[in-house]
């Protein structure tokens, strides 16, 4: 955990969200600034703060949060209409939170 | 390979590309269409429909498709400006090639 991360905080609930799928090594809640009807954050619990940061060490939570992701578009039925998985990767690419997300959007009519 | 794919044919040299990279798992080429100052597709070599049909034995590649991304931005040095790491799934998600690929977006000034 890193004293000064909004996603760390969400993590221990020092700060509000409503996690829609938690296990041991993630949690998925929705983005509080949405860019499409659904926009969830898949989020790792371990802080790594961006693509740019992980390695090969890290391959597991990366093919985790993807099949997570996967998943969370069958439930929310988004699956066959379409949806997108998206990093951003630093300030320049959009990267707000610097605790690595993957960002699942879709749910357009 | 599957014959009337686009991709396949790409990896088969029977369509031209300049491949930026390759190895015995997969190619980069650039987008022919792109949406950004950089636009480079990283496309495994087996022909997986997209994100809705991969299971877990296919999470080694999608993993090395990422590493495969971060190392491409490196090398562009677009890693510190930032870029975007994107999968479309299905139609209504921008998918256009039915053939899995991660979009590496980035070079904006």
């Amino acid at each position: 955990m890193q004293s000064d991360c909004i996603f760390c905080k969400i993590i221990q609930k020092e700060l509000p969200a409503d996690f829609l799928f938690e296990n041991e090594n993630l949690v998925v809640f929705r983005d509080i600034n949405p860019k499409a009807p659904v926009h969830q954050l898949i989020v790792p619990r371990q802080h790594l703060r961006s693509i740019n940061d992980i390695t090969i060490s890290d391959g597991q939570i990366l093919t985790e949060m993807i099949f997570t992701a996967q998943k969370m578009a069958v439930k929310l039925k988004i699956d066959r209409s379409g949806y997108k998985l998206l990093f951003n990767v630093e300030k320049g690419g959009g990267q707000v939170i610097f605790h690595l997300h993957l960002h699942l959007l879709g749910g357009w009519k």
